[in-house]
């Protein structure tokens, strides 16, 4: 298999740890969000996404799979062992609905794709991205609380974990107060030292840029 | 079961149809998303739902579920039949990619939470509705070409059509393009006759608002 990602792409993270955690060989293709207006853009890259998103995961016939929730459910359902998902059809929808806060009530109001049109159209983009992350991780911090253990829905890494790491990452990056958030961040340090979740870390990344150094 | 819901809540309007579709039984109740500056901020309501958000269906062991997404797992799960997802691994990816353009793509750009934050913020909300709907609906057209039968992937209903025909009433509502969308307008022609989509309508729920007459 072939992911077209972005070292920092929230939802190419969270597909990185999947397969991490599956132990499922492939290859990466990183596409850069930035340079030249966005590489995403491209006409080759809309070829493999009309969305004109990341990631993107080529299987090994050729075709195509975007939307990182997709991906997860493919991958799951194709590679059961080891699971993301638990076994018990309530707690398996509990998992969906925090991946679902994330992945669709947070992370495409602060994507740098929207980010850029609020900018042009005169708002201030980090102000909004910083107001949107910490509400919509209040709420989920509010959600996970009958359902956390060591992870967000009992003991086992699963989806909602997935979404939580890179998006507590976005939420330092664009300076989201998080010390009152202590059930999120007691799950990200557990679950930021398993190898599946090291390797797929966006500075591990090989196209990750280090910042410059000043001073 | 029990769905609080509002009538032109897209998310409601999904999880309606699923409902319908599986010929579930369920009672309503009615959270209206604009009177007294949105009934789902309510600490009632938030109590059932942190992200303060429409659906949420409340089982009948008086547990609650939320996330629309989450919500269609869970009763493919429950009730598989008749399903409203296919039974091959990549169809399904396929059908869930489709959703998730409408579900993270779309919908959270121009919700009315969103809208009301955008105008805030002194930007021409319905003017970026359009545009963030229209752009997605080219992406939806794109995505389910290589797919769509009389629906968005195959011939049978499945999730993707359940997301597709509330985008599609927002979108007239907020006047964006939509007649050189032929696959997508075909789809929710076949769709919109089938009983369970026509149960669901907006327009068909007990707390449907009639436009004043004017003129």
């Amino acid at each position: 298999m072939r992911l077209y990602g972005y070292w920092r792409s929230s939802a190419s993270w969270r597909v990185r740890i999947a397969l991490a955690w599956k132990q499922l060989p492939y290859d990466t293709v990183a596409v850069h969000l930035v340079r030249g207006g966005g590489e995403q853009r491209s006409p080759a890259h809309r070829a493999r996404n009309p969305m004109a998103q990341l990631p993107v995961l080529e299987l090994d016939d050729g075709s195509s799979l975007s939307q990182s929730v997709a991906i997860l459910e493919y991958l799951e359902e194709r590679y059961p062992t080891p699971p993301l998902l638990p076994s018990e059809p309530v707690a398996r929808a509990r998992v969906r609905c925090l991946t679902e806060i994330v992945n669709s009530g947070i992370q495409p109001l602060q994507n740098l794709s929207v980010l850029g049109a609020l900018e042009q159209a005169g708002v201030d983009s980090r102000g909004w991205a910083r107001r949107v992350i910490r509400e919509g991780l209040c709420a989920l911090e509010a959600s996970a609380a009958g359902t956390a253990g060591r992870c967000l829905v009992g003991d086992a890494p699963s989806f909602a974990d997935l979404a939580l790491v890179p998006q507590l990452y976005n939420a330092r990056r664009y300076g989201a107060p998080l010390e009152d958030l202590q059930l999120l961040l007691r799950v990200e340090a557990y679950v930021s030292q398993l190898p599946a979740f090291v390797a797929a870390h966006a500075d591990r990344q090989p196209d990750a840029e280090r910042p410059a150094v000043t001073g």
